[in-house]
């Protein structure tokens, strides 16, 4: 390729401070190194987490930056030792890495990889402890190990799964993230069985997913609980068959749940990241075996609590990230799964947009009618 | 039998008041009434939850009471209905119930039973929402379904285990309450595999029962974590491998267990009841399976906490009542672990004293080197 070995000069969104919009920028992208995969995108999805980190909460938040982890692309060059992915293959990039050699991949009892996240959690590569995107010789720091909202970026060999050619890539970008997310808690994390009754907190992408989950694992109620009531007839497409809105009720949402179930759920999903909700997942969970995972992030710094009889008296608290699915492994089974009409991917598309209106897209996000934005990069 | 449908008069330790010396008092037992057996206990050990409830610190602690829920002995009389036990049956009281029948039983997923608690949990039996225990007429409430501090206790059909009559009531009656607690922890709630590092917050008979557990199990570090260094040369002979007394140390307790074990134990289990405790034993587990297991109880009101962090990075919460073994199902097969010498018993009594020294007993308890003190009740 031209560009091999190359700086590239391109088009990135850079958010150069906390909590101000966000400028398209010429940034360079340095040719990828030892390990390192070079990733032309093509789309990219928003998703909260790149908006919580932009808003300045995120302490380990690193500016300025380049945000985005949802996205799918084309592999351009790769680094020295790359053997998995070469030039022109169709790749969806990872920020759950997956090396297979770490304690972890090696443990088969978790989807977390240590190889990359000392490097990917400041910003930088792992070889040379830099990052690969600069303007003008400033460096602009990494952002998850994924930096998608550029339309070209630089990923560890560990963290991009190589995907069947067929798929679309202005669909298949989301499963990147929340949509993996949201099936993985139910399949992987709490392992739903037919008969169940489910909750879930929150009914965006990730609670919508979840829904989608526990309806291919046979669950018999699926009760979905939003203030926001707009989101009920979409919800009710993915499989949520019941509704609450916590707004309605004086009692506690716990307690109103617990009254709806004959003693409360088999399965609870929190996927908003509000510490009080997930104290209400937990506790709306069936005495004796009811088990409740937390799906959303928390801003930093807040805590979960309960009362110990809670667990002691057989509730199981639980947490998911990016559902538990392998990334290299698993993803180009998901996508597999969608070009089977298995899984639903199109659906969760509200809304098609350009780079250029990436602060449109995030102003969008915030209204309850919007799942996902897909930004074309190019 | 001459007593069987006469009131018994008998002695027991009855806690007119909180906090107040128990008084072993003559009271009258009235025989069994439907789905109730009479038992006459031969031997009793007391547990740290009598005491709780003694203090007054459990709120929902009713006074005049009779403690007690570790005991053995042999059935009297039966009321009406009974069928699995009659006069003459050697019985551990099971203060978890199973009845086989209710939704909890029937799930396969928990000990717990739902079926007589509604009446246990206020001191006195289901039939008629009464107590058989009075002195002069004056009514004392029942405790935990049990009372094993009276020379004759009533309970219900479904709380009480029919065990092999050969074996030795003034040990086996342990197997009422803390050395299956600490064995279920490990087999059933945790399933601890071979090679498992286990780490033990507390090293009374709970936790050395854990730790016997865990060494069944084929752990291969398991780390007893205590404040009284007296109690570590006795945790060696229940298979603790490696002893640390936090205050030996600055850092928090579970950051120095981390360091020691390259990230964090695999299972880690409280069983103190302090909810300080419980927070770091979640803590201390390995990130992305580490698994931590409440089986100490908590004063009430007191909460637990911790960052969602910790679980969404893949460590697990969770508790147990009992150890999560089925009482009628398996205090029999405990029993019979303990004849073929797969179990120790004898190993966590330390002291044998008669039913007029309990006050001196319930001192004794507080003592590091004591583990379990049985009283012979006749």
């Amino acid at each position: 390729m031209a560009t091999q070995g190359q700086v590239i000069t391109c088009k990135a969104a850079v958010a150069w401070e906390p909590n101000k919009p966000l400028v398209i920028e010429e940034v360079q992208v340095a040719p990828p190194q030892f390990g390192e995969v070079r990733v032309k995108i093509l789309y990219t999805a928003l998703c909260h987490t790149d908006a919580y980190t932009w808003s300045g909460k995120d302490p380990e938040g690193l500016f300025p930056c380049i945000l985005g982890h949802e996205a799918a692309g084309i592999v351009e060059s790769v680094g020295e030792g790359v053997t998995e992915v070469q030039p022109g293959d169709h790749v969806i990039p990872c920020y759950q890495a997956e090396c297979k050699e770490c304690k972890f991949c090696k443990s088969g009892k978790t989807n977390l990889c240590g190889k990359v996240r000392l490097a990917t959690g400041v910003g930088v590569m792992l070889t040379d402890r830099q990052s690969r995107f600069s303007i003008n010789g400033k460096p602009i720091y990494h952002f998850m190990g994924t930096s998608t909202f550029s339309q070209y970026t630089v990923v560890h060999d560990v963290s991009v799964a190589k995907i069947d050619p067929i798929a679309p890539l202005d669909k298949v970008c989301l499963l990147g993230c929340g949509v993996p997310t949201g099936l993985g808690a139910v399949w992987n994390t709490a392992k739903v069985e037919s008969g169940s009754i489910v909750a879930i907190f929150g009914l965006g992408t990730v609670g919508l997913a979840v829904a989608e989950g526990a309806k291919a694992a046979g669950a018999s109620r699926i009760i979905g609980i939003d203030i926001d009531t707009k989101k009920f007839d979409t919800a009710k497409n993915f499989g949520v068959t019941e509704f609450i809105n916590p707004k309605d009720h004086e009692k506690p949402i716990q307690q109103v749940i617990v009254d709806l179930t004959d003693g409360g759920v088999d399965y609870s999903f929190e996927c908003i990241g509000n510490v009080s909700v997930m104290r209400a997942a937990l506790e709306c969970c069936h005495k004796g075996w009811g088990t409740s995972v937390i799906v959303g992030v928390a801003a930093s710094g807040q805590e979960i609590s309960t009362r110990p009889f809670q667990l002691v008296t057989g509730r199981v608290w639980k947490g998911t990230a990016f559902g538990g699915f392998k990334s290299r492994s698993q993803v180009p089974w998901l996508v597999e799964k969608y070009l089977k009409k298995e899984i639903k991917v199109d659906e969760y598309i509200t809304h098609n947009m350009t780079l250029p209106d990436i602060n449109k897209a995030f102003d969008l996000m915030h209204d309850g009618v919007c799942l996902r934005v897909v930004l074309s990069m190019h």
